[in-house]
């Protein structure tokens, strides 16, 4: 929904450049008649009024209020641009303003609308980058995470949730620093790469002098026209076995944080795994599907016949051997017995300068309501895993996903609270 | 068009998984049915059957025959994976064979059909990767250029044509090696990223232990559903003066070589681009505006309405002024007197490790009859171009983009004529 110059709603669907003309005397002073924080802030020299409400005209929009984030169980994009930050500033009242700040500014993100006015005094810097200029909110989430790093930072660590710390180094890990952790995360999934990205570099500059951007990853995912999960570049789909997302009984148990400041949230788990191509081509189709435990054409389960099917991971054949062979991915994953939302994305970016070979794999996204579910699988595929031998952990972060945001609060409202 | 297990044209649209299992019997010698080069190939250890033909029922399908490649004066796509590749011959017959590989791979891939059939052998590697396997063809386009490099390598100097060689240092170029020339490129656009990524993986594979990849590059474009030119991360609108892909007269004129064995084809120019976005951000919306000679809003030039509005360069305001800047991006450009067919891709590549600022800009792709006339153009944006504060040039190559393929024939045929 969105206000018209003399403050009357505007019931017509709108894009990003109609939003820009209706809004165009907005800097005169007129205020957005939602209720909540309520007054004007400055960004970027710009005047922000506060709060906004969720359009209802938006095309292709994902809500920003509610009782979670979105971009955890909103329907996966085709496109992600992940961004890990550091905070420069070591007080838990500029992190409040942060939040604050961000709050009504994701929201217009999320509605598709440039973040402030950009019609009146062309010789200060822009408020908005524009290039989604025209485009339109293509499904946009934005989850924003706190890293451990950060309550350290702050002086907060008695607000530190005791699950989130750093991951435990996991055999074959090959971490470097420059994809690894972070204070701050920002996750921006839409089906628009360009939007995707104008929101990380819109609110990385909104807050320019309070944080920087330690690490960041683009990735994409491609839906089969005929339904079912994406493949990853291995050419396998992913994310088969996750918790339905309308399963709100599932969920609880295995995503949402359900106790202190954290409550409704979630953790993320973030891994940047390389994934040797070159090396799982020269491998036959028998051996990738038993490094896999499913099928490649139908994504089902060893002894199945449909992606979806469920299996017994200790069914056994005639000669006593387990159906899905238990040094298979999928066999070793479940076997553990925890459970996790997978929400991953392929990237591909170049060729390793060393060695020519492609510079591809896996942004590896997770959430869970305890980190140790993420370890716990983990640490299940731990040697054993034959997928061992094609893919390699680069980067690694884990990130407490602050709960969701109602309407007359801001992002990370709980944790202040909690003071 | 594809043709069934008993040789019937098949008629209805299929997907690229249909055809999988149309063509699951393939390997047991069904021939397909369309005229030209005839016979099996090996690919893989697979038979492949040559040469197919363009599908007249895929969706989304851009066609390969014809007189000129495709990807050049095609709509552009969403997606770009660029790959520039050394060659591992030294002969002009392994390049020759390498072609005739090439050819029927292509067509299966723009057809949207998996590189050779996959159900049979599961024992031995898969011969085709399978990450585009449930998707359609997306538009894809595939060129194929050669370098000045690759007529060295091969002995085969007198084939050179005269205008293909390594571009002249231009002022502020910085290039790096690991961006920067090589013996032969794919240019894959697709309206998918996966798409894209999937052809140029195959194409590398296929020809194994002949080529490698030197260096490569994924990009995007989004269009705003309003029509218009896309945006670049800059947000302004990029390519608005290219000739009209169905004005031949002009295409003659700017695009396409009229003489040699390169007749039909065309001279592909590619630039890594670094955009310095958080230097651009800091800028007011005039000097922004100044720098390209058009409005952003708009995409209009200077002193004009609409983003295809045509304009006087050297018109002046009632002061005398240029009312295009004379330092103004577009200005000089224009002023050069000449004309290149722009195709380019944003990319966003994650963040810079020694500076912490984006790793983004635009993979700059000009076409052209000539690469003496991009070389003209870059000459006279010079040290005068406002543009330069804001971008470095760091990777560099140019191709000769081969001339179209006729059924029957194969990819650089002329070329091999001319020996």
């Amino acid at each position: 929904m969105t206000v018209s110059n003399d403050g009357k709603w505007i019931d017509k669907k709108i894009s990003r450049r109609d939003m820009l003309k209706l809004t165009g005397m907005g800097v005169a002073g007129v205020a957005i008649g939602a209720s909540g924080l309520g007054g004007v802030m400055k960004v970027m020299g710009y005047d922000v009024f506060e709060p906004v409400a969720d359009s209802t005209t938006a095309v292709n929009k994902v809500d920003f209020y509610g009782k979670h984030q979105s971009g955890i169980i909103t329907p996966v994009q085709t496109n992600i641009y992940f961004a890990s930050l550091d905070v420069l500033f070591t007080s838990k009242k500029e992190l409040q303003e942060l939040f604050k700040q961000w709050t009504p500014l994701v929201v217009r993100l999320m509605n598709g609308e440039l973040m402030v006015d950009l019609t009146k005094n062309t010789r200060v810097p822009t408020g908005d980058t524009g290039e989604a200029d025209g485009l339109d909110a293509s499904n946009l989430s934005i989850t924003i995470g706190v890293g451990p790093s950060l309550f350290d930072k702050l002086g907060i660590q008695h607000l530190k949730p005791e699950e989130l710390k750093d991951l435990p180094h996991f055999p074959k890990d090959q971490l470097q620093k420059e994809f690894t952790g972070g204070d701050l995360c920002i996750q921006a999934c839409a089906d628009d790469p360009q939007v995707a990205f104008h929101a990380v570099r819109n609110l990385v500059r909104a807050a320019s002098g309070k944080v920087e951007i330690k690490w960041s990853q683009a990735g994409f995912n491609s839906f089969p026209a005929g339904g079912g999960s994406p493949r990853n570049l291995f050419a396998f789909k992913d994310g088969t076995v996750n918790p339905s997302s309308t399963d709100e009984k599932d969920l609880n148990k295995v995503v949402w944080v359900d106790k202190g400041w954290l409550k409704g949230g979630s953790y993320l788990v973030a891994r940047k795994i390389q994934m040797h191509l070159e090396t799982w081509d020269r491998t036959s189709l028998k051996d990738q599907e038993a490094t896999f435990g499913r099928y490649r054409d139908s994504g089902a389960p060893f002894g199945k016949k449909k992606e979806f099917d469920d299996f017994d991971v200790e069914a056994k054949d005639s000669n006593g051997e387990y159906i899905m062979p238990d040094t298979s991915h999928v066999h070793l994953a479940r076997k553990s017995g925890a459970r996790i939302l997978r929400r991953s994305y392929s990237y591909a970016s170049g060729v390793m300068t060393n060695t020519g070979t492609h510079d591809a794999g896996l942004l590896f996204i997770s959430f869970q309501k305890d980190p140790a579910q993420f370890t716990t699988v983990q640490n299940s595929l731990g040697r054993m895993d034959k997928m061992n031998e094609y893919i390699t952990h680069r980067g690694s972060a884990v990130f407490a996903c602050l709960p969701g945001v109602s309407k007359g609060s801001y992002i990370g409202e709980a944790l202040f609270n909690a003071l």
